[in-house]
């Protein structure tokens, strides 16, 4: 790989230059939404080129989404519908690292460190149970990685004016938001009072502020319920997803893959970029999502340190782009 | 008045000082949430204090309340079965001055604005409406204004998942958020579809984080749902309510005030004071509600401008303080 080179160059390639980079790349992680897909729609070319890579021998694929609104297993049916042979048999899921499936990862490992130190401090080990302001695939993810919780998806039970006080299980840790659709100030409410007690972790699953769908229809995501949560409690969350490094240790603790030889492709700066740049990889901005290259530029021409982080090492078009320096490797 | 001293003095008033500072003031603005009530309980001596006050000739009192949950009569309502004996006769509600009164007047003037320049433009001119996101109190002081509304108390229509795209009224030209308890991400998909077109104006009652209930209790407040909306939209909305100045030209328009002899009184920094401080008044804090003589000391020595600002020019501990010096005026 050109390590000599700037991991903020945006550098727009040629095709003998992306076969060069491809070369020195064993492992790409893509984002999905704006990268693969936007809303229920592939983008063009983007199985094809997937398919390409998955067949050139030595190159391994993963899709690393802060979508929550599915499970691993759902954002591969979706995956194998838009027409990308995911590999894995019976266990094409194993290709894709979703907040849904990270934050119970995160949740244990928190769990973990809670425990470790009450046996230190000798004290009785706690029961560990999440309040849960998420969907059907975050409520199934949790149940598959052994942590109970209360709340959850489908609407919460109004309190009345004035909002009676909500009955708080004694047992509840951490209080988890992820995207949900039934998000109501009824939850809110449950959700600040179990944020009051110091002890009660908070995590969210990202802080992408809206959802791309088809056409140029936009809704609101998680981030902006998270606002809500943040301004509300006073508290800042724990992020599980891009850009916290968090869900490329999942892969990296999963998976036996050389970290130097890594590449994060996506199309949001302050996601998939910055996660690039905070785990030392080189990045690929595609400008079929968010981001624009005049965004791209302004932030590898910023003097702001910060700012200069979001600026991706090579830019190109679509994943399309990729087709022909895969079919010359 | 004691105009050589500086407005954020944060000066502790004995009973001479207080009697001076009362000599000097024709008209007491108070806050109500932890100045004369918490939750559904008067502060102790806040009524007498008040009786006091509005017995003695040439002193006026209006109540200045960024709760948006209730209406002018509501709250002068709630004042006198405080055991306020407020002015007015029939019409008590005078004294009052509260969000959801206010929000009204500020969209009219908006709306003035709008047609004015539509008038200059020689276009037609377009309906005016609005959607509301906010209480009972909202809706009905809307229709005394005439403001024609969709939205407004209560659940919002699920639009099921992925949501549909929402039925937009085409005359909708203000969104209008107050505190309600029914917010919804159905109501937040709505908010941000109208948002969208940057003609439509965002207009909220205020910016409090929280409220805080009878006992230690705190609910989630009109802000934290801002904060929702603000990020979902990636716009700012214009503020009603404290600290901004409109709530003050709402009395100054409605009343015979000097505007020179006027004293503002709260319990909060970010929002009595700094309304007060804005409007050129002096400014009293009591400690009886949400900031402490601490926070206020810091703000008076803070080198940064704006934090400065917040500083009051007096502080007592409650309004009960203010009793013995009316007595001997």
């Amino acid at each position: 790989m050109a390590m000599s080179r700037s991991l903020h160059a945006c550098e727009r390639l040629s095709v003998p230059a992306l076969r060069q980079l491809l070369r020195d790349t064993d492992t790409l992680l893509f984002d999905c939404d704006g990268v693969v897909w936007r809303g229920a729609d592939a983008l063009p070319g983007a199985a094809a080129t997937l398919n390409a890579l998955l067949r050139t021998p030595g190159k391994r694929v993963f899709f690393l989404t802060n979508n929550s609104s599915a499970t691993r297993r759902g954002h591969a049916d979706k995956l194998r519908r838009l027409g990308v042979r995911l590999p894995g048999g019976d266990e094409p899921q194993r290709s894709v690292y979703g907040t849904a499936h990270c934050a119970p990862l995160f949740l244990l490992q928190q769990q973990q460190e809670q425990q470790q130190q009450e046996q230190q401090e000798q004290q009785q080990q706690r029961p560990y149970k999440v309040y849960l302001i998420g969907s059907e695939a975050m409520a199934s993810a949790l149940e598959e990685a052994g942590i109970p919780f209360v709340g959850g998806p489908g609407p919460e039970v109004d309190l009345g004016w004035p909002p009676e006080k909500p009955e708080l299980d004694p047992d509840v840790r951490a209080v988890l938001l992820g995207f949900d659709r039934h998000f109501s100030y009824a939850k809110m409410v449950r959700a600040v009072a179990y944020l009051r007690d110091p002890a009660c972790a908070f995590v969210a699953t990202n802080t992408d502020t809206c959802l791309p769908l088809e056409g140029d229809r936009v809704i609101p995501g998680t981030g902006s319920l998270l606002a809500a949560l943040e301004c509300a409690s006073q508290r800042k969350a724990a992020i599980v997803g891009k850009p916290s490094e968090f869900m490329f240790e999942c892969v990296l603790r999963a998976e036996k893959v050389a970290r130097e030889r890594c590449l994060m492709v996506g199309d949001r700066l302050d996601t998939d970029i910055l996660m690039g740049t905070q785990c030392g990889l080189p990045t690929l901005l595609v400008l079929t999502g968010v981001s624009t290259l005049a965004e791209a530029q302004a932030c590898r021409d910023s003097s702001d340190h910060e700012r200069h982080q979001l600026a991706p090492t090579y830019v190109i078009d679509s994943i399309a782009d990729l087709l022909p320096a895969i079919d010359e490797l």
